[in-house]
């Protein structure tokens, strides 16, 4: 396959380059992304978890879903704050709005019921729908994680998202040669955790 | 200094092997424990995350402070789960609660006015008087990520601690010539990561 397309069969180890985000329609949705932003931003242009927080609950963007909390909106900052500042420029809301609306196509795919959950295993598919290549012990640790009373709820699928993204990117930034090791000092290993 | 002693200076690179926590007083404090833990464990003995919530704000071990957001107590559970079944034994709980108890004290050392916060400069403060040898860069990424409006609140607190436990434990366990370095394979990074 081509370097990274999730579409095409790739070795074991590998994993995908986000081609499956660069695809969704942003344009459209450019104008008023910039207005929710903006009022919320103020002077420095940029928010942090908690103006990111009011920024999505008053865009709607969580549609008919409970609105995004904290935690998982302290996970988005940290998966696009590349400069380490603990915010996010309009750039960088842009990128993760066209990722959570591809987040919730997929998720409204799978509750079909418009229950707000999916189950469990629906979370495994989703995540090698993506084009992600984990392995079922992988897949079974983060189902483990993401479900709360045998259900995975859109705020937590969506967090499991944003991580694993941000998670498979600062790992991706490391491999240079794309081999699928990444050999980590302890200190690095510390920042690429604990900033997620 | 001795293996892992972190009181001694150590080379950079090295991390401490949590002598810190094996010198806290528990056997006082394990018999109220059993009764709050069987009281919520039921019949297969283990709790899930709502359960340890519930435990732990039943014990009111966070004393003044809030209870655990059930966040924490994934991040809690997904330390101690080594068989990564997603719940937690007594013997768990019991290592659990020695630990919540030394970073109470700490972190009550640090909020002498008792406002439930403490200044963002003490959390970095904490974590290397509890014998983390990080970089300035990596004490600033954990400062930026557990703190909130320029505080850093009892329950983040709890969940840095137990994931900078989790995270170095799991490095620890890869790194069997303790030398600071491990090479990750990708899909043992992302067990590591995705899990915690």
């Amino acid at each position: 396959g081509g370097p990274g397309g999730p579409m095409h069969a790739a070795p074991p180890g590998t994993y995908q380059t986000y081609s499956a985000y660069t695809g969704y329609p942003s344009a459209a949705s450019v104008d008023p992304m910039w207005s929710y932003f903006t009022a919320i931003a103020g002077q420095d242009g940029e928010v942090d978890a908690e103006e990111l927080q009011r920024c999505l609950t008053q865009s709607g963007i969580h549609g008919t879903y409970k609105p995004f909390s904290l935690e998982t909106c302290r996970v988005m900052i940290a998966m696009l704050d590349r400069d380490m500042t603990g915010k996010m420029g309009f750039n960088e809301f842009k990128e993760l709005w066209a990722a959570l609306n591809g987040w919730k196509q997929n998720f409204m795919m799978y509750d079909q019921d418009r229950s707000g959950t999916v189950e469990p295993l629906e979370l495994g598919q989703a995540i090698t729908s993506m084009g992600y290549r984990l392995s079922a012990q992988a897949i079974t640790g983060i189902i483990k994680r993401y479900c709360k009373d045998g259900k995975t709820y859109f705020d937590d699928y969506v967090a499991c998202c944003v991580k694993l993204r941000a998670v498979t990117d600062a790992f991706r930034r490391r491999d240079s040669l794309q081999q699928g090791y990444v050999n980590f000092g302890y200190d690095d290993f510390i920042q690429c955790t604990m900033s997620i």
